[in-house]
């Protein structure tokens, strides 16, 4: 007897014919399960949530509260598997690799998607029945399905005459709108595939999703090649800008980068790349530019002027995406020069349109974007927050990777620091949430002051080399000490006073104040790490109950599928990039004034 | 003091600033007319209609009726031009490298064009004023003119951006239904231009069209490089199918020199390519499908099942014309898979659905095309009619270039031949008009009898050399002797045959007899050119009045271009090819008792 396993947020389906243990089950899908005591059931790293569960084991009972072993989580090396079962995967549990780039709070979508087959069996041409090729399909299409089209992409019909002679007028076609944008040998209608894409300037995700069911077959990430171009959007913008070709040059490799991996994605789901029929593309709105090689140097410059703000809907082959000959990539607009369609795109994975009461939508990175909705009003801005919380312009800072300290504490009386790195690896320097961690503990025990000043006599707290500033020992010996310094405690104040002058200007602006806040979404790669409490403490965020904050993920990627898969979400998605006002914090008055105050420390 | 002289059907115009001689200025302007004598009024062959007309001279008085005398008919080389005239050449006048090509009847089409151009002035983009460029657009389109767009070619937004930044913001717009689908720098709404292409299987007609006005602004004819492949449809057809990469080879010829084509046509009438904003394309059927890579195999075979018969409208890009970047190829649709999309447009340009009472409508080529109209409906079949009326497989056939023979006369009595050549040059060869007037003559003084037989004793009838077989001599001498051989007359007797009994079956076919015929329109570069007196004489065509025949050139080009500037003629082509129904006549039972009364001659 067969049964199924079905992996969220991955979206990964296994069948098995024998009981097995989930650990090993995970693995053979390719689901990246940490595991540090290699499925002894002693690190507690493979935590799943299992539904149906098994009676909870003693080793079980210890790690997991009762709630929590009635919600149905287990240890996936102590599980094993005899029926059809749904696994939830906790970003905690997911390998470092696919973490980045994969998880986000998946939603519930009903799928209506633009793009249909269906399949027809034709009365072969004679000379009593000369109709053409298209006008026979376009007639049993409404005879048999009630479906109207009344035109057919020009590659496409090149196709048409060969396809149907070679197999026996049994054909399977592809229709969008009122378009017929594909057509196949037999039957085909199973496979009916879409990809959405979520383009981000350091990284690239992907969703393979099947269209009929608006399941996730296959996520899969990327890093963007333009890196090697620059690591923010400024340096993207002034590249493109600055010789004729280089914006060519970004598009290309992107686009190369892209097919690639589309074409790896399809080999690993063992599926056809000409049954992707249709796409989606989210990204910021100088990744969105690159990409159409629109010319992107007014992007860089005040008043920072998009070309287009409405949504786009073109070939995939005009794009030189590498689908399905005839299918279409449908990109949602952009709102302003640095509020891009990935915002938009998370905006609509949050459901911020069915909410109520007042909400603040934030999507963390080097480019902070913020969403304020209120009854009334839709109001966005754009932060430079800066690569800190990436790891850049930090002594000892790196990416999210095997090493990397991503959670810190420090004992209030011994002063003691005790740090968690990814994997469980010695450490080898400090990633986004480590830092945010470090200087808020930092701050808490009183080696940091309101001011940011780190003050010397404390345990651990010396004069950096060569140099009069101080900095903070966190771990290692010798050379492989890690330390924050001064210079590090100033980047992190600029960046998180960045953001919090964003989010007080934008209150500011509709008359509410903190309190009034009932829900703040925190989404992107680095968002979706960080402890809502220490962002509270260093005064990133404001004030609000930790209870209101609800971490996302990468809510531009879900978005991206959702408008994939959903023509609603994309007259949505439209409707709500024309209602967003967006404000461009530099020409309001109280700028500077609400900058100097967001970046000093809250008072402890 | 200037003044303009306008040629039609040419659509040229010069502009003159001191009187002169109308020979001159028509050499000068390039517009081919005859002349014999060299300007000296003796040889009358530069015969044109001109408004305002001088006083006419004594010569002119001797060569010209009354009637035509008042109607403005003039020698070019006796008229000197002073002020402001419309000068017609009738296609008697045109010389034969241009007569082939060009000419057609005009019709009067009230221009509506899909495409047109708005100049704006647009508020700079500020700090304040952050709409996109696409936006900014839009809004101004709406405000200014009342249009309203709502997409972009993605190419054109390529160019938007530094567009408007290069020209101050001061740009012009290319709109197209809804769709923006070009911008250039400052003011450039005056240059709106349009192409359209007849695309024949010998020849392919070019009419470049000022879009706003519909008026001619070049006209201008290339031999189709395909003919390297095959003289005629089905020998290109077994080409295309016979390996793969055929098809392309046919595709990527022809594209080329109708690309090179278009620029040399620019270039002489000093415009720029990118102005040409539209295009339109017409040919039969298996033109069309090869032009667009369809496969053509299946034209090839039965049941010569199309592609597609519906119009398809692409970017020309897609198709590989190189007009203006964002601009669109219309093509109307092709009627059945042996007549095509030239055939309706003949139909468009003949306004057949204007006029009242039964009309034939013919397109004579290798294959003759031909419907009948009636109160009720509209039937169309096609005749493969062969290529003898273009001089091939005939003894001494040539095309109708200088030196053919394109009139013959013999005399009852004496049986003295008479010719008259193109150029009236010694002549070489015989064209189809000079085939069919032979043998007309031929038959009308008894050389030929009702069954084709050329009769032994006549004059000038001779045994052919190495052979049994009889030819008559028609003029020349020694080795530069053109004759009608036995041969030549079995050929045309087939070639008359097919189109006769196409018009015969479908008289029948809605039960109409002879006499219930209305009008007879005929068109297609040998149709232009034969006289319907002798086409009736050897029953090419059933006994009608001369004077209900109507020959409109080339009809196919007119109706491109007519299509080319009416959104309201496109219309009617659709619904007219709707309406069209095709007659397969090989599947007519009655066919082959038809052809073989029909291959006959009348009795005299």
């Amino acid at each position: 007897m067969k049964f199924t396993i079905k992996f969220s947020p991955m979206g990964k389906r296994v069948t098995e014919k024998r009981p097995r243990l989930l650990l090993d089950i995970a693995r053979g899908a390719g689901v990246g399960l940490k595991s540090i005591c290699g499925g002894k059931g002693k690190c507690g790293k493979c935590r799943v949530m299992v539904n149906p569960a098994n009676e909870a084991t003693a080793i079980e009972k210890k790690l997991f509260t009762q709630d929590e072993i009635d919600e149905g989580y287990r240890l996936a090396c102590r599980t094993t598997i005899r029926e059809d079962t749904q696994v939830y995967v906790p970003p905690s549990s997911i390998t470092e690799e696919q973490k980045l780039q994969i998880w986000g709070k998946e939603i519930e979508v009903k799928p209506s998607p633009p793009v249909r087959k269906f399949f027809l069996r034709l009365a072969r041409a004679s000379l009593s029945d000369t109709r053409s090729d298209f006008q026979r399909i376009k007639q049993e299409l409404k005879r048999k399905y009630n479906v109207k089209v009344n035109s057919v992409d020009s590659k496409v019909l090149n196709i048409i005459g060969p396809t149907l002679r070679d197999c026996n007028w049994s054909i399977t076609v592809v229709v969008r709108g009122s378009e017929i944008i594909g057509v196949q040998p037999g039957n085909r209608t199973k496979q009916s595939l879409g990809i959405a894409i979520d383009l981000g300037t350091s990284r690239i995700a992907f969703y393979l999703v099947d269209l009929p069911t608006g399941e996730s077959i296959n996520i899969y990430g990327i890093t963007n090649p333009q890196i090697a171009y620059g690591e923010d959007v400024l340096s993207r913008i002034n590249y493109a800008g600055s010789t004729r070709g280089n914006l060519e040059k970004l598009k290309s490799g992107v686009l190369q980068a892209i097919n690639m991996a589309i074409e790896k994605i399809c080999k690993g789901s063992k599926v056809d790349r000409g049954d992707i029929v249709e796409s989606t593309l989210v990204g910021n709105t100088a990744m969105h530019h690159i990409f159409l090689g629109l010319p992107v140097k007014q992007l860089g410059m005040a008043p920072f002027t998009m070309a287009i703000n409405q949504h786009l809907e073109i070939k995939a082959r005009e794009v030189g995406l590498e689908i399905s000959p005839g299918g279409y990539t449908y990109f949602p607009p952009p709102i302003a020069g640095f509020v891009g369609s990935d915002h938009l795109a998370m905006l609509i994975a949050s459901g911020i349109e069915r909410k109520k009461g007042n909400l603040i939508a934030i999507d963390i990175g080097t480019n902070t974007e913020i969403a304020l909705k209120t009854k009334e009003r839709v109001i966005s801005c754009s932060c430079a927050s800066g690569p800190a919380f990436e790891g850049a312009h930090i002594k000892h800072g790196m990416r999210a990777a095997s090493g990397a300290i991503e959670r810190v504490s420090i004992s209030s009386k011994s002063l003691a620091v005790n740090v968690t790195t990814i994997d469980d690896k010695s450490p080898v320097g400090i990633c986004g949430s480590g830092i945010l961690d470090g200087i808020s503990e930092m701050l808490r025990v009183g080696i940091i002051d309101s001011s940011g000043k780190i003050n010397s006599g404390y345990k651990g707290v010396r004069k950096i080399k060569r140099g009069e500033s101080l900095e903070f020992v966190l771990a290692g010996k010798g050379k492989r000490e890690i330390t924050i310094t001064q210079q590090d405690v100033s980047e992190i104040q600029l960046a998180k006073g960045a953001i919090r002058s964003g989010i007080e200007i934008l209150l500011e602006k509709v008359g509410l104040k903190t309190q009034d806040v009932n829900q703040v979404i925190v989404g992107g790669a680095f968002g979706t790490y960080i402890d809502p409490l220490k962002a509270v403490r260093i005064g990133m965020f404001p004030e609000i109950d930790i209870g209101k904050f609800n971490q996302v993920g990468n809510g531009a990627g879900i978005g991206a599928k959702a408008i994939l898969i959903s023509q609603k979400l994309r007259e949505q998605a439209n409707q709500l990039a024309k209602r967003i006002e967006y404000l461009e914090l530099a020409t309001h008055s109280n700028f500077l004034e609400h900058f100097s105050r967001a970046i000093r420390f809250p008072k402890m």
